[in-house]
């Protein structure tokens, strides 16, 4: 099926809901981005998606990535496209707004979703250099940006980030990688093994630029220990050429579930001991603590607002195919006539389920690049201090919420094409299976849960947690009773008493210490944050669709639009939204059975 | 990873829940097995599932079935591992409970249960093979039943199932198959093409036995002019011998996301106009008017709960690798030292979580065969016919609650994981990908949504719908209060309102013929009736583990099996159960937001 892409949507986001000017008029981007440009960037950026991307997508999943005698070989037009993008301005170059071309988050992530859809395995690809170009361009010094960036961000070169190890997972501080000391006070020696680093290996480009956590001898234990270091695959001098090859070797590729296009490596670094890396930021401290993690996590923040992105993208292309499966499949009569599945009432409700999931995550999602956007850009300090907090609240929703949402989806698609949706056929298997990963990496689902309930909630005296609610409370108040709309508002005014509710809860828990509660309610905590965040962007969304349409006669080619709008806010409101009084009923009765449950009886053996 | 079972669960239900001795006291069965062959049955079972069936799982989806000059091959080993099953009394001649040997189903269905979480996709072989044999026992003459049981219960002949064409899916009323008469009036020349024809060829036995839906010339339109015709790769001479090869041609297999150890075929009949078929049951009525589709529903009806239940044993299995996982994975630490994942919440509470579902969902599925047995072998015809009412009722839930709650299971036990759970190193990603087709075959979960919404509701004038009500209601009535488990009564008695409050919305919706919201609401209204079910026979089954250990002391080897069992139904009552509330909730609210989105834009175009 050819590839097809809510585009519409997008421009809405950025043309007629997001306050898209307070991000073009900072000065970083004033000169070089007006809203006139949105719908050519996207316009152009779908054709690329549709013509270059997607159709490596399939050739990805049934030709996956190979390592043989130490080489990792990438699927067949995978080295030409994702040089493509990168050459032409699709890619790092403009995903790291620090740049000079660099785009406005919200811009750039607008194209980086429907590549993302198009090719999920490819997107991996430039995410990641892009991450591994941002964490140079905020932390490295001048020579290393002159040394590393120019051909990471031309397509000549890739990047990768490593911090998981055989017995350091979701425990990255348990990391046994160390670093020692040479000569040079910027180089180290590296030593150790790195696993599940996506996109390791693959010679899609010339070199490969991996970003490595080590432990230096006078690091400390934990995170807090752990340096980063730039590791180039083939050592580079300092005028940027190439020198000889560095002592990292790639032992084994995953062969995995979905995402096949990408290698995902196994990689040593040091075997010969002669594997060098150029420390980023400075050497421990008198503790012994580094920022390695921090600046690791400063470019993952971005990055798990984009696994859930990449997800939403991905369930959202699923529903394209769903939907329009749904209009060319003829099965069933209604009144003695045979009719297209799309007037079959459950197939109905599942796009429309799909619908307001994906467009509603979507409003989340580019509520925190907005956020983000501002908060690097603007020039009012506490502007831009309140939406890095605003934006580091909404992460782990958007990643833990977007994440396993789409998985739901996608089997919802496959759903609405049935048997044929289960056959390689139709991309609706790929996609379900290539979108499952996202609920795991960039830290699984309870790993943000308990980021929300034990991080996000409480940082700043958990002052910038109330102000979020607090926003959403006066959007309640100043829009509740809004004609049309009445129950809707009344359903999320409900939800926030909810939220309120458990974040008291939560207050209470964290005074008492009550460590099993609160580990034990974090992700449905995370979900009550969720659905009443998007709830209430989609409520936002159906009122700017009000104001419009009160300007356009109902035969104007672009009404429904706005009406279908609407109906996701009514539909996600009134199916969806209840889910948080049930939640919260479960919460507040805090049941203990798990607790009460003999361990060996969860143990089937 | 080795495979493992919850075989305890499964003694518990025959031995210490269930009262199998109804069954076992029928004449059918009384001389022939009783409560004492169980453990030896599950023992020696379990044993064949784990050293002969498990290995073979991965092989297949390692080595797809392949077609290649016309030929289907399936993965090395299938054949042997079919014809063992089949030779040693683990497969059909003891699923077909009608023959001299065959077992009651609440017994073989507990060894099938382990078969089709040790290899689903010979789960399959089997289960279609019997089914196919089940309806020659109860539907063909002496003869068609000497030509073709011998054989098809040996190991020597395989059975399927053909309903499926490419223009009639889940309307199989469309069937474009067709069927002539010859000289001889129980043979037929048969002429169509037939697809997701599971096992439909694969070379593991000599010969395959097709059951084909067709229409004969007099048959009228839609599903009631099909006839049911048995079509033989070989034709089958009168003494059971092999004749020449019948005009069927196997023109194609799927390529699918899972269970890719059994061969989907497309297959062509009467492509030289030299296919026949003989004829099951009586020629069409003067309406032109076959049982053909009848018949094939009978044998399905079991076949939809065997749906639901392989759909259960995968994620029981699922769930049995990660609870072991979570014990063997070191990650994180608690007070300083570090620990199993076990010990962390929330892998407990999905570990919890999988378990209440898997062993509440068996519980139902189990009600579901031994309503099956009663209704098939009791000398009392009240009483057999009220269990098969029962089981109807129960068909739908089983079905699409189980199936759908099979693929959240698998995704949870894939998140106990983590990553390595998204590798081929470990059975979770194939358990996936093989359980999701179960919530399409057999019937999507939307038509069995309509299955209990228009038919189960309603037939026999409602009356056996209330009689399972009633049966809900009068447990809660005599139970409720019961110490320990206060609040669980008072939770399934609000959900019980809940479902009668639904009931008689739908009596109203049916009254004023609502079709969009008679199947807008369906799988809602599916969902609230099984999970009233599942919370009232794990609740039962907390009554029958209070009653035990009462008589245990606390440090008996098995004290804990018991407090497991109450665990489960306590957090399955305030966990999950509450979602009734929820859905009944909405669809009180009955939001038309679906049917008031404009059809286009729910397309993405």
């Amino acid at each position: 099926m050819e590839f097809k892409y809510n585009v519409r949507d997008l421009k809405f986001i950025l043309k007629e809901w997001l306050p898209t000017k307070e991000v073009l008029e900072c000065d970083r981007f004033k000169d070089l981005y007006s809203l006139e440009d949105i719908d050519q960037i996207l316009t152009e950026g779908y054709k690329v998606c549709r013509e270059v991307i997607s159709p490596i997508n399939v050739v990805g999943d049934r030709n996956p990535a190979v390592f043989n005698n130490g080489v990792v070989t990438s699927p067949p037009g995978y080295k030409e496209v994702f040089q493509f993008i990168q050459k032409n301005g699709w890619g790092s170059s403009s995903e790291c707004s620090k740049l000079e071309g660099g785009m406005p988050l919200i811009i750039y992530k607008s194209v980086f979703e429907m590549i993302a859809a198009a090719c999920p395995a490819m997107g991996s690809n430039i995410k990641l250099t892009s991450g591994a170009a941002n964490v140079i361009i905020n932390f490295g010094s001048e020579d290393d940006k002159k040394r590393f960036l120019p051909k990471m961000l031309s397509g000549e070169w890739q990047g990768t980030m490593n911090l998981t190890e055989p017995s350091a997972g979701s425990d990255v501080g348990d990391a046994l990688t160390k670093s020692y000391p040479t000569d040079d006070p910027k180089v180290y020696k590296i030593k150790g093994t790195k696993m599940f680093i996506t996109a390791g290996d693959g010679s899609i480009c010339e070199n490969t630029i991996h970003l490595v956590l080590a432990r230096p001898p006078q690091g400390c234990q934990g995170s807090a220990g752990l340096g980063l270091y730039i590791v180039p695959k083939f050592w580079v001098n300092e005028d940027g050429s190439l020198g000889k090859l560095n002592d990292v070797t790639t032992v084994a590729v995953e062969h995995k579930m979905g995402l096949k296009g990408s290698a995902t490596c196994m990689l040593n670094y040091g075997e010969n001991d002669e594997c060098f890396g150029i420390m980023l930021g400075a050497p421990p401290d008198e503790k012994g603590r580094s920022q390695g993690l921090a600046m690791m996590f400063r470019m993952m923040n971005e990055s798990r607002i984009g696994t859930g992105h990449n997800a939403n993208a991905q369930a959202s292309s699923a529903y394209a195919q769903a939907s329009l499966y749904a209009c060319q499949r003829i099965q069933g009569y209604i009144k003695g006539e045979r009719v297209p599945i799309i007037k079959h009432p459950d197939v109905r409700r599942m796009l429309m389920d799909m619908k307001a999931h994906t467009e509603g995550i979507r409003a989340m999602i580019f509520k925190g690049y907005f956020n983000l956007d501002i908060a690097e850009n603007s020039a009012d300090k506490d502007k831009a201090q309140k939406s890095a907090e605003r934006a580091a609240i909404l992460t782990p929703l958007i990643k833990c919420y977007g994440s396993e949402t789409a998985v739901l989806m996608n089997c919802e698609a496959m759903q609405v094409l049935g048997g044929v949706g289960y056959t390689q056929e139709f991309p609706l298997e790929q996609s379900l299976r290539d979108s499952k990963i996202l609920t795991i990496w960039e830290g699984t689902s309870f790993i943000h849960a308990q980021d929300l309930v034990k991080r996000k909630m409480r940082m700043g005296d958990g002052k910038p947690f109330l102000s979020w609610m607090k926003d959403i409370e006066s959007f309640i108040t100043v829009n509740e009773g809004t004609a049309g709309l009445e129950r809707e508002f009344i359903n999320l005014s409900q939800a926030y008493h909810c939220l309120a509710e458990v974040k008291n809860l939560y207050d209470f828990w964290h005074l008492n210490k009550k460590d099993e509660l609160i580990g034990l309610y974090a992700l449905r905590t995370l979900y009550i944050c969720s659905m009443v965040m998007v709830a209430s962007c989609l409520l936002e969304q159906s009122l700017a669709a009000q104001r419009t349409m009160a300007e356009l006669s109902a035969d104007h080619y672009d009404f429904n639009f706005y009406q279908g709008k609407i109906a996701c806010a009514k539909y996600y409101a009134n199916n969806i939204l209840p889910g948080v009084f049930n939640l919260t009923e479960i919460i507040r009765n805090t049941d203990l059975s798990i607790q009460e449950c003999p361990e060996d009886s969860l143990i089937v053996n």
